[in-house]
Order: structure tokens, then C-alpha cells, then sequence
């Protein structure tokens, strides 16, 4: 341990009591997120902050010792962003979960950061209103770690990501300072958007403690489309064609090993003839009559089956068969799940790619993902005591990232780029770009002490 | 004329030749946007690019010879952005007004930036798609000034601002390096959001020469509801309740003194009688439906009055009348035009304090507004040779501002902070942010050449 680190924890020991773990075997869960094959190394101490004064501290105090500060939501990224680096302080948001305010009238929440996404989602579905970001995860991810990673969620097609339905932001700089971003109102032109800067900015820029988002009307009435393509080309063209007629709310898709694989863990008895499956849902008053436009772009598009239901148990529990896809995969041996973004019209070509990869590389590689948004998780199946199975899985991964960039695509749609993707990112974006993303984060940053090593 | 001006003059004429104008009376036009009472001096040269690479050499000599530049789209700005500063280069995107690509399989467009939004817009309507953004000033202003301001529109209520359908933006900075923010896709979480950063910054950061917008499909069906009501405050109750029944794409209002001036000018026969009109539209499948609680929502809140119609041509008349609103108050005497947003539930409080100050000045004070954003524009008339009333006017302005922050609200909704609001941007945004805001405007433009002296 060196003088520094020793005199961080003495100090936030002594400022903090019982917020701080020191011991190793308590901290072992704040290690890691939920990622695989990224590193993490061993925090020199956690904090479990109680309150924004507890952040603060904490910031203060790493900020004169110029120690790595690593924050962390719920640790269920599938990055690597929240991975511990060797002698940090691993600052935990989780305990700071209060919802603050429902104001029904202006229809927004102010939460802190370290709620529960499905928590939050509750507490609005009580006052008649809606929090429409829904992720995979969310019965198990704060809004804190929601916004830092710009969460995607099932309903973007028609709704929007995380991103779209945060108002404010309150943040702690990390020499302790306090910042506050955005407004309350709908519109705001007054300056830099620091809250859109904030988002996605993977814990790089400030620490979020608190933040105001928006709530909807809940459309009612979701009708549920699914559809059974041969091929997986048709699926794209159906999810295009049906674009130009409807609004969906959301548009599935799971390959033939995801089909599989489902249907091994559940007996849903999917089709599994069928060479892509897409899940589609309307809602609002007119999600019937949206559905049938949707219905009539598959068969368009050579669709092999069709069923549709307004019942709102069936379509959750078709959901549920796709929610399952990842821990189904997950049966099978160890996963390295890709996040990759393409334009609807270029999924054709991904799909392709991602098929001819796992052939030359010998793979099983299970695709499924959000077809509206042309956001798919190719995910490869390995033995990871297989040494050179894992290496053919990393340059597999490395050859869908890059034809992924070809097709004008994005090295992440919804996980960030934590570890997993940094070393793409400068490819992605340009290095000129990167240098100004940089130089953002000293402006934020001068010392460099926030999740150093990740995202940028 | 200082030694650096007359070089880069010189030099400038000597490469881009027929496109830099240098005759102070051929470049009068160019030395202030549509605001009122705000300063702007005499360029030393108007630069009218034709293509990046006439902005590149631009940059390339101000960025050489540390003169400063204003870019310009078509000046119709409220907020004296885009006006001149002595000594300066006016930088004029006007002339690169291409459509470089309308992909109807991915539903975007890519253009130049000085494309006029209404361009855009009918180019997009002859592909059956829909550029969304719609200010009052379509079909005068251009692309890149919308995003340098992020424009809003009348359907932001449901689908949003300028900010919310652009996907890439191209820009130069200052030196003359040519970035690229953002991604094709629809989703993308990689590194931090520049493209967010440019929308608003209002020529502080960088020349945005490019932007890759997305288009939607169309909803048929539009319906619109006008509703009278006695008191503004019943006006705004229906605009809260209508917006937990229905989703509405527009809900503007207009007080007594604008009715009475679009009265005046148009002889389109409004209810003189009330003290608040709204006009409502939804779109869609479920349109009618939805405006029938709208109506009922309107009936609720104590309207005098409702009309509707699914009448494609009268409600757009309807909707001309608001348009009208702004010359119809020019009509009255010169004018001081304020956009101030605020929660919408504040609504109330702040169309009283307009009252009380148009009252107290002794000031004619027209509003109209989009009060399901919360997005008022209160209209001070005044006579300009009256330099007593010029002072009233000024201080009625600092005063509606400051009652507008008191309500949480923002001193600018949609035409930016230019000139006009930067005296209030720090009490806004606080002082911590604002130095981030400075810090980043560094990063982008460390010899401070862009726009200097306004909106940061
Ligand atoms: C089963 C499962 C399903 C999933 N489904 C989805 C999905 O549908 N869509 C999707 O987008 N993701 C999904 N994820 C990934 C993950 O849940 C999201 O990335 C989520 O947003 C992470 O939240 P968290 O609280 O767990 O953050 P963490 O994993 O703790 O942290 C994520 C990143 O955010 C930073 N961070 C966290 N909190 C803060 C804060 N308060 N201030 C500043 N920085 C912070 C961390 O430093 C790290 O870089 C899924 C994960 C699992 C395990
Ligand atoms: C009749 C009328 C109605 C209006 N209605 C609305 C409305 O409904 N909603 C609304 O939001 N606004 C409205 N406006 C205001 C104005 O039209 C908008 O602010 C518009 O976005 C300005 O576009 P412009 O091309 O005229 O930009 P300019 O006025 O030329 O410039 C505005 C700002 O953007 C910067 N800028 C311009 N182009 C670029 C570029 N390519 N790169 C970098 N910076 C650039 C300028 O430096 C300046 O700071 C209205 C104005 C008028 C006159």
C-alpha cells in the first residue's frame, strides 16, 4: 500500500465509519461487474455512501491524495466500467437509493442515483404515470448507473434511450464541488448541455448523486406480433417495411441458437424451424390496428408464421421468453456478449457477418437483439478453460466489432464502452475526436482520479 | 483597421476570391440577426462558403492571425447571435445549401448546413417521410442555425426538439480540423456526446458544415380543438389535464393582447372576449379520439368556448393565426421578444407576474407561447424614440427573467442565450457550471476566435 493510499483510508475511516469496508473478503463483491473477460483489480477500500455529504468526502479526500476513485451503481455492467483498478476507492452509490419527489403535475421524479430503475418504475406506476426506460436489468440497476452508461431499454424504438428522459442532473466534481445540470423545464437552450455530456460519460466526468427525470403517460393497450422468418434477411426487411406503416414500440429479434437455446431452458416450444424470430408490440389506442399494418409487412416480407395477441399476460410472457435469451445462452458455457449498432438497413449484412465469423472461427454464437434500433448482442459461447478457445473468441469478437465499424456502425448501442471496447473506441470515433473527448475529462477531471483507464 | 485584419482580409480575398465581400454596403446585411436591441459592429469581411473547404481556409487564416469569426446561417436568430463584432470575419453557411443524401431505408437525411429547414422538409415530404422540427421561422432559417440553437417547433409537446433528430454533425473548429460527432445509429453509447455539445453552442465550439438528421414517418390525420377560456390560469389547468388523457402534439396559447392583435391584422374574427385561446392538435391513428378528451379536458378546466375540426386546410389556418402572432404585435410598435420556459404546472405564476409587470411599467405585453413546453414569449411593445420607455422596456425584460428563474425556470427555451440573455446565463446555470462551460468552450476553441463575447 503506498503513503497515499494508506493515508486515504485512514482519513475516510476515521470521516466515514461503518460507510467504509477495508477488509478484502467484505469487498470481494465490489470487484467486478457483471462483465466477462475484462480485468478488475483489488480496492484499497469501498465506500458505501449514504448521502451526497459521504460522496463528497470521499471526492475531497481523493482528490488531495490523488487516488483512483472507481464508482459504481449496482455493478451490473456488461463493460467492465465499474471494475475495481488495484489501490482505488471503490465508491458505491447503492445505499443512496431514497426517491425524493413525485410531482405529478410537472410529471417528473427526483430520484437519487443509487435507486433501483424498477424501483423508481413502481413508485411512478402508483401515481398513473410511467418511467419509460426499462433495461434487462431493471429490477437490479440504479438510475445512476442507468444514465452513466445511457441504459437502453426494451420500448426505445418508439420511446428513446435513458438519455431521452432525464431533465437534471446533480453531480460531484472530483475535487468535491457540487455541480447541477440541465432544468426542470421541457426546453432549455441556456448554454453547453452538461447533462447529455454527463450521460453516457461512464462515471469519466463526475460522480452522479441525484437527478430529475421525466415521466409519461402510460399508453394503454399492447398488442403483441410474433413473427417467424426462414431467413433473417426477411426479418430485417419486415422491420423496415413495417417502420414506414407503424410506430412499434419495440422490434425483437433472436436467431436460430437463441430460439434454441430458450426453448431448451424454458419449453416455450418456439419455432424452432425458423431461421430468426421477431417480436413486435404497439401500444396506444391504436395498437391493434398498428399491429395489423405490422402483421401485413411480415407476410410481405415472407414470414413463415404470425400470431398476434392483445392479451397483456401472453404478449409479457413472449417477452419473458426473450428476456431470457442471454441467461439461456449462459447454459450453454461461458458468453462474451457483444453490444454492437448498425443502421436498420446494414443489419442484414451484420447478421451475415456475425453467421460467416462463428463459422471460420468454429463458434456457437447466439444473436439477438433490438431489431428496431439495429442494436443486436451477438453472444459467443466458450469453454473458458479452453486457452485457445477464449483466444479464438476474443478475435471472433474483434472481427464482428470491425465489420460492425465498416457497416458505419457503433462499437456499443447500449453498454458502453467500459473496458471491454476501449480499445476501439479511438477507431470509431476519430483520433481528433478523441483528443477533444480528452480534453473534456481534464476540464471535468484535472487529476485524472475518476474511473481512470476506461471509457475514454 | 488592425495589422492581423488587414492580413487575413488580404489573404482571404487572395484564396477564396468572388466568395468574401469586403464592401462595408454590400455587407450591411450581414451584420446583426432579427433580434431587437441588441449590439453588433462592422466585419472587416463577410465570408460566403461555398463548400468545408472555403470554411477550412477561413478558419485556417482567423485561426492564423487570431481574428475572430461569427458564423452565420440565414441571421434570422432572436437572440443577436449571429451579430457582428467590429473587426470581424462573418463566416456565412447560407450558400452550402445541398440535400447530399435522403436514405429512405435508414430514414435520414444528410445535408449541408446552410439547407433551409423547409427544404429539408419538402424534400423529405416527396420520400413520404417527415423532417420534424418545425420553428416558426422554417422556411427563412437554416439547418446548422437550428442546431447551433437548438430550435424548437410547434410539435415539440410530442416530438421533441431539434436536439432530439439529429444523428451526426460534421464541424471545423477553429484551426481547421474537420470532426465528425456522433453515429449512423439509432443508439449509440460510445465515449462522451459531442454531438449534443455542438446542438445549442451557438458557434462557440465549432462551424458545423454537415448534419446526418433523422426523418419519421408521417401521422395521417390531424385534428385540431381551440378552446377560449375567461382566466389564463383555467387555460393552463386544461394543458395539465389534457396531458394525463391524451398526448398531444402542439397545445399554443395566446393571451388577450395578442388576440387582439392578430384580430387587428388578420380579421380572422378570434374570441375577443377571452383572457386565453389555446389551439390543441393531435396526430395519428387515435387522433380524433384523443382530442375529444382534450375537449372534455378543456370543459373541466371552465372553457367558454370549443371548437373542433379534422379539417386538414382549416387547421392550419388555425395555426397561421398563431404563427401570426409575433407581427401581428409588430404591428402595435417596436418590440422586445423574451422566451422563457418554465415547469409547466408554473405556468400560472408566471403569466401573472407578466401581468403585474406589464401593469406595473405601464407596458403593452403580448404572450403566446407553447405552454405544453412551458415556453412562453412574452412581447414587450414599446416606442424605440422614447428612451424613457426603451429603459422601461429593459427592465421589464430583467424583470419577467427573474421572476422566470424564481419558478425553476430556464431564461431560454428555444432561441438561445446570443447577446441578449448572457447577463443572466451564470445565475441560471451557477457558477461552477458556467467555468465548465468556459473550460469546454477552451477545449474546442483555445485561441477563443468563435463567436467571442457571447453565449457563454
Ligand atoms: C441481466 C442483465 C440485463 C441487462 N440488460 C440491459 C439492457 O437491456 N440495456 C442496457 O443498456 N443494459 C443492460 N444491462 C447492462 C447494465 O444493467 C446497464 O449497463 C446498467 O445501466 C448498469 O447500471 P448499474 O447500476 O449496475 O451500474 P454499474 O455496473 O455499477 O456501473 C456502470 C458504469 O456506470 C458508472 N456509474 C455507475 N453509477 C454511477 C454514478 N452514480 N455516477 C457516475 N457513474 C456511475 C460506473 O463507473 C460504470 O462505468 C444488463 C445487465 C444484466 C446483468
Ligand atoms: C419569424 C420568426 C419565427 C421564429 N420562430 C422560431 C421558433 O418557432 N422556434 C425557434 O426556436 N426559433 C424561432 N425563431 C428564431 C430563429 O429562426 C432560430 O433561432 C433559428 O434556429 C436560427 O437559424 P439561422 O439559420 O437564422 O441562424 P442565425 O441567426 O444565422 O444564427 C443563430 C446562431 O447560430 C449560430 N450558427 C448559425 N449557423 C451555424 C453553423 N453552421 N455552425 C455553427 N453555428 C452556427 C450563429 O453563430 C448564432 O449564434 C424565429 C425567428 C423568426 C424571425
Amino acid at each position: 500500500m503506498t503513503q497515499a493510499v494508506a493515508g486515504i483510508v485512514r482519513e475516510l475511516t476515521a470521516s466515514l465509519g461503518g460507510a467504509v469496508i477495508t477488509d478484502p473478503v467484505l469487498s470481494v463483491g465490489y470487484r467486478r461487474d457483471q462483465s466477462h473477460l475484462t480485468t478488475f483489480g483489488t480496492p484499497a477500500a469501498v465506500v458505501r455512501a449514504r448521502d451526497v455529504s459521504d460522496v463528497v468526502a470521499t471526492l475531497q479526500a481523493a482528490h488531495k491524495y490523488g487516488v483512483p476513485v472507481v464508482t459504481r451503481g449496482a455493478g451490473t455492467g456488461l463493460a467492465g466500467g465499474a471494475n475495481a483498478v488495484d489501490g482505488c476507492i471503490v465508491l458505491s452509490i447503492e445505499r443512496m437509493n431514497r426517491i425524493l419527489e413525485i410531482d405529478e403535475e410537472a410529471r417528473t421524479a427526483a430520484v437519487e442515483a443509487g435507486v433501483i430503475n424498477g424501483d423508481l418504475a413502481s413508485a411512478a406506476a402508483a401515481c398513473g404515470l410511467w418511467y419509460v426506460p426499462d433495461p434487462g436489468s431493471r429490477d437490479i440497476s440504479t438510475i445512476g448507473g442507468n444514465l452513466a452508461t445511457n441504459a437502453g431499454g426494451a420500448c426505445c424504438a418508439k420511446y428513446g434511450v435513458t438519455a431521452d428522459h432525464v431533465a437534471r442532473i446533480k453531480a460531484v466534481l472530483p475535487d468535491g464541488q457540487i455541480i447541477h445540470t440541465g432544468a426542470s423545464t421541457r426546453k432549455n437552450s441556456a448554454g453547453l448541455n452538461l447533462t447529455q455530456l454527463l450521460v453516457g460519460s461512464e462515471g469519466t466526468l463526475a460522480v452522479i448523486v441525484e437527478a430529475t427525470v421525466r415521466l409519461r403517460r402510460k399508453p394503454e393497450g399492447v398488442t403483441t406480433l410474433v413473427a417467424s422468418f426462414r431467413d433473417p434477411a426477411d426479418a430485417v426487411c419486415a422491420v423496415m417495411r413495417m417502420q414506414s406503416v407503424a410506430d412499434p414500440c419495440l422490434a425483437e429479434l433472436m436467431d436460430r441458437t437463441t430460439i434454441a437455446a430458450v426453448n431448451r431452458m424454458t419449453k416455450m416450444g418456439l419455432d424452432e424451424s425458423a431461421g430468426a424470430l421477431l417480436l413486435v408490440q404497439c401500444d396506444g389506442a391504436g395498437a391493434t390496428e398498428e399491429v395489423k399494418c405490422c402483421a401485413q409487412a411480415c407476410s410481405d416480407s415472407r414470414a413463415t408464421e404470425l400470431y398476434v395477441t392483445s392479451d397483456a399476460e401472453e404478449g409479457e410472457a413472449l417477452m419473458r421468453a426473450r428476456r431470457a435469451a442471454l441467461t439461456a445462452l449462459e447454459q450453454l458455457g461461458s458468453t462474451l456478449l457483444d453490444d454492437l449498432a448498425v443502421p436498420v438497413p446494414q443489419l442484414t449484412h451484420m447478421l451475415e457477418a456475425i453467421t460467416h465469423i462463428a463459422d471460420r472461427y468454429g463458434l456457437l454464437i447466439g444473436t439477438f437483439g433490438h431489431a428496431a434500433d439495429g442494436n443486436l448482442h451477438p453472444t459467443i459461447v466458450f469453454d473458458s478453460r479452453d486457452e485457445e478457445m477464449v483466444l479464438r473468441a476474443h478475435n471472433a469478437f474483434d472481427e464482428m466489432v470491425a465489420r460492425c465499424l465498416q457497416l458505419g456502425g457503433s462499437i456499443t448501442g447500449e453498454h458502453g464502452v467500459g473496458l471491454l471496447k476501449r480499445r476501439y473506441l479511438t477507431r470509431m470515433v476519430g483520433a481528433a475526436e478523441h483528443q477533444l473527448m480528452a480534453g473534456i475529462k481534464s476540464v471535468f477531471d484535472p487529476g485524472g482520479i475518476l474511473n481512470p483507464g476506461r471509457s475514454l
